[in-house]
Order: C-alpha cells, then structure tokens, then sequence
C-alpha cells in the first residue's frame, strides 16, 4: 500500500521521527480529521479545518492553519494518483509530564492513503453496543486521538457478526456509530441526533442537513424500528443505509436513501468535477 | 531532561522511529503502565505487568512479556541514576485502516525519566468534574493511551485553581481522579470504590488493599463530607491527602493517612532497599 507521508515539516520515506514524549502518542493527546479526496481536491476541507481548528482550542493546542494547508498541499503534490484518503492528525506534540500541559509545541501529521470505493452505499448491519457514547466529555463531540471506546465496540461488533457499533448515550438515546453519524427518514423527514446527544458531528452531516430539512432531536431506540429507513454518513463512506440492528431487519427504502447519497455525490461533483462512483473509473 | 528511550528493539538517542500507521498514535490504540523506580529496582512491576496484559488480552493486542521485561532491564541498564519513572507502552503497532483490526505486530515503548519525590504526600484540592467516568466502558477499568477525559478534566481542574480533578461516574458514585483512586477512612475503616464504578485498578491501591483491611464499596459524594479522611494512592506519588472538594475544607486526619503512606513505603523499601522518601539522598 504506497502512501505518501508529511511529519512535522518533513516528506518522510517509510518511518516518521517523533519526540519520545509526544502526547499523542503517550496519551492520545491530540485530534485528527480524514477527508476524501478526488481529483487532487480535499472534499469539505474548510469544514474539516474548522472543526479541528474549534477542537484544538478546547484542548488548548495551537493550531496553525495555513502551516496545515501548507502540509496538506505539499501531501497532495506527491500523489500518484488523483482519488484518496488524506488524513490530518494534530497532537499536543512533546510534553512534560503532567496531563494539564498546554501544547505550544504540536506535532502535525498529513498522511495520504488510498481510495477505495467499495464501501460506498453498502448495506450496513448495526449491533447496539454495550458501551455507552459520554455526552457529558466534551471529548464526545471532538474528533479526537483517544478512540478506546470505539475500538472496543467495532471490535465487539465485528465479532458478533456486524458491520459497525450503535452507541447509546448515558440517557439511552441513539448517539452515533464508532465511524459515523446516523439518520433516520420518516414520512419524508430526516432527522438525527443533536451535538448534545455526544456525537461528533460529522461533516457529510452537516453538508446534508444544509441540503435538506433533516431536524436535530433527541431519537429513541423505538425510533429506529419505526422508521421507514435508517442510513449513516461519514466523510468517506458518505452513505450507507443501516438495514439491520441488533439481528432484527429494519424497514427499508434504499431509493430515498439513493436520493440523499446523490446529493451528497453531486455535492463532491460541484468541488471536485468528479462524482464519487465514477471515481474508480480514472 | 534526560532520558533512557528503547523502542521496538533499539535504545534511541533522540527522536524515536515509527512507523506512521502505529495505532498508538493515530487512535489511542494501546495500553500502558509507570512504574517507580527506586536502587534500579522497578516497583511491583509483577502487577503492573500482569495489568498490562490483561489489558492487552482484552484489546486483543499481542503482548510478550519476557519482551517487555527485557526491554525494561536494557533501559535500567543505562540509567545513570539508581531512581526514576518507568513507563511501558504498549501499541496495536502499524495497522490497515479499520477500527477493529487485530494487533499482531504492536510496537514497544520503554522510557526511562528522572525521579523526582516533590509530590509524595503533599496534600491535594480537588474540584468535581463535570465530566463523568463512563463505567459502561471496558476502557474506564484500562490504562488505555485514550486520555483525552482525562486531560480535559485535568486541564479545567488546573484552570480552576485545583491540584486534580475528581470523577463521579454516570451513577453519580465517586469513581477516581484523573491519575489516582481514591480512599476514606471512616471510623478506623478504609474503604475505596469498586471496579465497577469505573476505575482503573491501581496497583498501589491493590498493594494498600494486601496490607490492610480497606473495603471496596460504592461511595457516594456525601461519604466525602462525612469522611474523617480522604486520600489518593497511585504508584508514583503513593500517598497524598486530600484536603478540599471543591472550595470545601474536608475532615482531616493527615496522621493516619501518615500511617497508609507509611505501610506503602515499607513495601518499596522491602523490594528495592530503600525507603522512597529517602531517595533523593542518595
């Protein structure tokens, strides 16, 4: 799998040098984003950069923009092909010990992987997680380095047979997946939990719900049956409809959820001149 | 700051190399342990290695132990002090993307760092996060890499003028600190919280527990108050006093929780031939 890797200001050929006492490393002190690209284009990136922009000033770790741009154009020059995977980690960089160290220091990691289509629209089959997602850590709406509890739950869910992990709230709520946000569709309403149900929000959501009428509400577990389709989003996988939980086969509607997944290609059409199931065929 | 750095087979000089998919790094994917180090001697190092792998166990990380006790007898091996802080870290090493990948090829992290003895027994004011310890997780019983809770919680404590800060879980019962577990003494009795609650078994408190008759059991915010002591254990700085919640002065009886730090010294000095509150004589 070739890739093409930017540490800390450096190409780097195969191994990248870190400090011994980087506190992504030591303590997943840190966040990242992954973005599609196509056509050389990082897809939503000013949303993505937002994001982590807004999370490394709650954790208090400079966050320099046009040095990330900067990375990420230098990632993108050497690409061997015009579709991938790029991914953005930013961490608290080298540290004293002491978990409250600011980060005035952060490592900055541009990584580009390849694309591959083939989740695209695939059918998902969802097991409800024993874990609970944390709306009450901030760290439930960040993107960040510490993915332990999503770790445990895709594993859990992969060795009962499922494709990904729901997680519930504290409160018993339907929160999110371990890799992406949820709607559900009902008499031609969407609709998908709000930030304060814990889930990072995810920014296919959000160029969807600035798409369509999708309200932000609390849902139940009572909701996912009662819907007439459930799908998830993510910045790669864009859509995928959910078409079993727990073993029990939901109610589908796979052309309704067709017509939310080609909004969200056209959406990638109008930045990147290419839509993302023809991707391949480059 | 010096320092003694082995990773993945070789001792480094400065900057250690990775490989840039080592799940450590990018999703907090790994487990670790600090141990003292007191006359070359790692402390109960039998118990924080048999931790780590049934932690490992449980991520489904390989974990080799005559590895890791040969990499931690090659650092002590070059420690140009007979005291220090010891710290393991485990990683799922280099992985394909997916969250549940199996980790056949983690990396090893051995690290060696000066001992300082400023914070054993100095007394402590915590503040209550508004962050809950989620006890529905697995991860909240690991020492995982995944300390973004923690920093968070550590960071606001530090902003509001505290030394730690004090997790409930999401029953509202008393969990940990941020880097310690916590003991009242009530009426001549120890008690501490359960795993359950969502704490991370510590291995001082575990030691405690064998030398004395601590009880674990559920505690409430309330018992705090009613406490005739409260303290914290971890293995590094042993034993410290609690003496304020929240802007709150709590009941103190510094010469019985004396009486634990002492017994937690005795120990060390049974393992390793010196008392550590002796050690920076040397």
């Amino acid at each position: 799998m070739t890739a093409v890797v930017w540490c800390n200001g450096t190409l780097v050929a195969q191994l990248l040098s870190l400090d011994p006492t980087d506190r992504g490393l030591l303590l997943g002190d840190g966040l990242f984003e992954t973005l599609a690209v196509f056509n050389h284009m990082p897809i939503w990136q000013r949303d993505h950069l937002a994001r982590l922009a807004a999370g490394a000033a709650l954790l208090g770790i400079d966050c320099d923009l046009s040095l990330i741009e900067s990375a990420v154009a230098s990632v993108l020059g050497e690409a061997a092909h015009p579709h991938g995977i790029l991914r953005i980690t930013l961490t608290r960089g080298p540290g004293v010990r002491g978990l409250a160290a600011d980060g005035k220091s952060p490592s900055l990691l541009v990584t580009l992987a390849p694309w591959s289509a083939g989740t695209l629209f695939t059918p998902v089959k969802l097991t409800t997680s024993p874990i609970r997602r944390n709306e009450t850590s901030p760290a439930s709406r960040l993107k960040t380095l510490s993915y332990a509890d999503n770790i445990l739950a895709a594993r859990e869910a992969a060795a009962a047979g499922g494709d990904d992990a729901l997680f519930l709230n504290g409160k018993g709520e339907i929160a999110a997946t371990t890799i992406a946000n949820l709607f559900i569709l009902r008499n031609g309403r969407l609709a998908t939990p709000p930030e304060s149900a814990g889930i990072l929000p995810g920014i296919a959501r959000k160029t969807l719900m600035a798409l369509t009428d999708a309200e932000e509400r609390p849902i139940a577990p009572a909701d996912l049956l009662q819907a007439d389709a459930v799908f998830l989003t993510n910045s790669l996988r864009l859509v995928r409809p959910v078409h079993a939980l727990d073993g029990t086969a939901l109610n589908r509607d796979d052309a309704a959820v067709a017509r939310v997944f080609e909004k969200l290609c056209q959406s990638i059409a109008e930045e990147s001149g290419i839509d993302p199931r023809k991707a391949d065929a480059l």
